[in-house]
């Protein structure tokens, strides 16, 4: 079995860390309980493990290919989103109205992780699905809902998001595919679209792009940008499919990693316009693209805990069966090399930095249950502002991490790994887009600073970091040598975290330049000390449970090691940094820019 | 250009860090005069930019083949090796006598870094008939002397080096390939080599294979090794090449990078024995193939601060010409992304790590000088003992942040970073073999902690951090903010360093297991105090200079500036580093063995 789902460790997060039972309780969440909840899970690991995750290697070996404008998907992958689609994957969180199975965020969120760790290139096509049936849900109209939203949720059709031109990649001002109104409601969309994710492919009978355009007297910059669906092919009034329309997949990109999933580059209205639908308002188009985005951020950060799981799984794997130089504290031969204490330290550091950040997001899948179920509205603005505050956090830590992480899995295998026949090199090479596409890490990191730090004058930061105080006091009082040098850890993590946001809020003006040259690396220490934070949630929680007799010794005595080493080993980096962005905008702008 | 030697730079390290002087004045060094350096760069500048560089993207896109035995390298390789050897470049470092160029260490190293800067993949074969020519001059007798030095310093003929097996990769001990006397002072040699690197090639006429085997008698484990050379070609008396040996190559490997550069599976005695004749004297093979080992561990080093190199100055360009969003402070358009913080962060902390490294290394390449020329013994004796420390360094650390570079790199182009046409990928492709191959970093790692530092307890690392020390008065004394900044940074450095040496020397006995499992934190800690020393000796002189009126301002200001950001952003981490290392153990080697 190349991948099989931590369903254990993933419900320990759900139930001790990220509240499910609270989820649960939330008006519309009724049938997230926990015996339905483990169900699903044991479900779609089994289901990951025996379908998606051997066609993995499969789609490195053998990418997707384009010939005359088709695209061709590799050998099984067509198969595969049939059976995921029939067994109502895809609408695991969407609303039973239109078919889908109404889960909470926070249940969707270990599935998601499932199905991204067995096959990152299969699970992108489902992903940009998602993104946009919730542009639809929100903005679309009633019709457009009826029209398009069952056949998305079912995963007889797709969607994709069409952003990015040659001209305006993080920049989306730039754009300027153009959108001509034909005075029956309908536009004629024109313009060339790149990096479009199974832009083009066989695996469904439709694919639903929504384009962002201009309409003729828009204004520039991004307050003119609009959002247009343009189906692949028109559908008619009884639902079936009508006229090839006019976008067309011109080739696909040759790419370092993720290679199975298409890469199209578009070309609308090449033979006089590809007809598009407004999706609610004029000019108001970024602000709908931003709802599919920020579901796609969550889901890229969560597709980087996904592949680091599946590299871990691997190393963990070799460095059992790979037998080399014998034990440093003597043996009569060469050991497997798991006994070493640098692949032991590499090993721990994959594990400890996905259990910290898969418990960050789900955490933060949590908040966005509450945010959107609760009854209280000041509590779901309170929890809306929190989830967030964490979404560039899920998304850029989570894939920086899974870099690290992919690339440590390389190490592992020593000079196998650098053979691609062995396999870990492939997750490297996937890594490598998470940290670039939906936003790069600046993006988020500028996300974090501007809009999540700055213009809330750090208060949503300083709540949560009150939150983290608490859990540090509990550490304190526990009486554990264990537990006291995590909360060692985190205190000094938290007062720099503590510091960088209001060094951040009182510099943001002044200074703007320089607070945005630490804008990463903020990113970075957020990371680490709400990952961290998490982790010392964990162990209190394994130390109350051994307390009172908890008969699963093993499991939480191994939460209550792996919280510590990443406080001693990922942590400690939190004051570092702190220097570094509070001291160190000089050297980061000091040089003129001939001098590169 | 796809690279341009950064000679300015080299030779400021040259002269003003790494005491080229100081290196001419020594007996044999002579001919090393700063004119004659000068030369030797700005020719072999000229030779990788327009010859060797061009071909880099070529061999990616074209690997070598294997077709029935042989290897075709990529088109143009062969030729430009040919004018290579023509142009002498490969006896830059070996002696006069057998037709080298006999020039310092201090000056072959910028020209291995240019060449491994200008493409990887070429500059392996070369870098392994160094090796080669290393270990022949060390044990070879006068006889093997006089056959095979002249053609291999002349690169009529390539070297290579055999010591991985499939049981064997790291640990050297699993050796099983036999060496039979036969009695006429030649041996039959049989087993299976693997990842051996230009093992078979087109490039030259003839391949000496230097392979470690076994004879009948030896004892067990890394003691009963020896060294052979196995020709490709037997050598006739006259020096005409005789009959083909019994080595062949039965496949290459598809690898994750390198792809130019031939890994290859050789055979060796299938057909009745491949004749080989013993290096040395029986049972010392390991020791002499350290001595390649140790030249090709420096080697793999220059390797990772060229390919980062490279990477830094395509990211640069890219950041020059790629036009997206405003400037932060304010402008009319979109401009430059080298306009934004974290781009020039990104670009500064390439920049950064590579001129530590840069310094580092040819600090040490200084010492090697010394440690072979200098009139007395005593000061051979002290020079050599710092080079064999830092060697390790050079290797690791220099290797590990070649990684983050390349990343960084492909960061800096955002979405093309991803498409392979860009070629910023394949320098990430290829710069994860570099922490593998002539050891992984934990196994410089390991001979940090072990032979390096404990064996003689901490004497030379505590005599180096003295150095370090009388640099930080120097900058304190500067009465220069930027130069104190850095000396606060050098100074927190230098302490944790010296801590954890001490950690080290007092507990590699009591707690062997906890002390290997901090070894590469250990030597990255190494790498960024003394990297971070380089950089600081560097903005001293500049200054000195800047004081006493030298007019190169912009050069000599761009020094002080990337000084303070490599101790804002890089040496900053140490003390975390430091904490992982003395409190850290418990986390990596408590988690039992079954719950991994």
């Amino acid at each position: 079995m190349s991948y099989v789902a931590p369903v254990k460790d993933m419900l320990f997060v759900l139930n001790e860390l990220a509240n499910l039972a609270e989820v649960n309780a939330l008006p519309g969440c009724e049938d997230a309980t926990p015996e339905t909840v483990e169900a699903v899970l044991e479900e779609k690991a089994k289901f990951t493990s025996e379908v998606i995750a051997p066609l993995n290697w499969e789609g490195d070996k053998a990418p997707s290919y384009w010939h005359d404008g088709q695209v061709t998907t590799t050998k099984g992958f067509k198969e595969a989103f049939r059976m995921f689609a029939e067994a109502g994957w895809q609408g695991v969180q969407h609303p039973q109205e239109f078919g889908g199975q109404g889960l909470p965020k926070l249940v969707a969120t270990p599935c998601l992780e499932m199905l991204n760790a067995a096959n990152i290139s299969f699970a992108l096509c489902p992903l940009l699905s998602d993104g946009a049936i919730e542009a639809l849900l929100t903005a679309g109209s009633d019709e457009q809902k009826a029209i398009y939203l069952e056949n998305l949720i079912s995963g007889k059709w797709t969607g994709t998001m069409n952003l990015t031109e040659p001209q305006a990649g993080s920049d989306l001002a730039l754009v300027r595919s153009r959108a001509v109104p034909q005075g029956d409601g309908t536009y004629k969309v024109f313009g060339t679209k790149i990096f479009i994710t199974y832009g083009e492919h066989d695996m469904a009978e439709n694919i639903i792009h929504l384009v962002l355009a201009r309409t003729p007297d828009a204004p520039e910059g991004v307050k003119g940008i609009s959002l247009f669906i343009v189906p692949k092919f028109l559908v008619n009034a009884d639902g079936s499919l009508g006229a090839r329309n006019d976008a067309h997949c011109v080739s696909i990109e040759h790419k370092l990693g993720i290679k199975a999933s298409p890469t199209a580059v578009l070309q609308f209205g090449d033979h006089g316009g590809a007809t598009g639908y407004l999706v609610g308002e004029e000019n108001r188009g970024l602000e709908y693209m931003f709802i599919m985005m920020n579901a796609a951020r969550f889901g890229v950060g969560m597709q980087g805990i996904g592949l680091a799981e599946r590299a871990y799984q691997k190393a963990v794997q070799y460095a059992r069966d790979r037998v080399q130089s014998r034990d440093l504290a003597g043996s009569a031969g060469p050991v497997a090399i798991i006994h070493h204490p640098d692949v032991r330290r590499m090993l721990m550091s994959m594990r400890a930095q996905i259990e910290a950040s898969r418990a960050l997001a789900y955490v933060a899948a949590s908040y966005s249950d509450m945010a959107h179920h609760h009854a209280d509205a000041e509590v779901r603005k309170q929890k809306q502002a929190v989830y967030e505050y964490l979404v560039p956090i899920v998304k850029g830590w989570s894939t920086e991490l899974s870099q690290d992480v992919t690339c440590t899995g390389v190490q592992v295998h020593g000079g196998m790994g650098f053979i691609e026949e062995t396999g870990a090199a492939q997750h490297y090479r996937d890594a490598k887009i998470l940290t670039i596409y939906e936003g790069t890490t600046a993006i988020q990191a500028n996300d974090l600073v501007g809009r999540k730090t700055a213009r809330d004058g750090g208060a949503v930061a300083l709540a949560i970091l009150a939150q983290v105080r608490a859990t540090e006091e509990a550490l304190a009082q526990s009486g554990d040598a264990q537990l006291q040098a995590i909360q060692h850890q985190l205190a000094l993590g938290s007062a720099a975290l503590e510091d960088v946001v209001k060094y951040v809020v009182a510099n943001v003006k002044s200074d703007i330049k320089g607070v945005f040259s630490g804008s990463v690396l903020y990113l970075k220490l957020a990371g680490i000390v709400l990952g961290g934070w998490q982790m010392a949630r964990a162990a209190l929680v394994a130390h109350d449970k051994l307390q009172s007799g908890d008969a699963d010794k093993a499991f939480l005595e191994a939460k209550i090691v792996t919280a510590r080493f990443f406080a001693d080993h990922i942590l400690s980096a939190a004051q570092g940094m702190r220097s570094a962005i509070v001291d160190g905008s000089a050297g980061v702008m000091g040089l003129p820019e001939e001098m590169f």
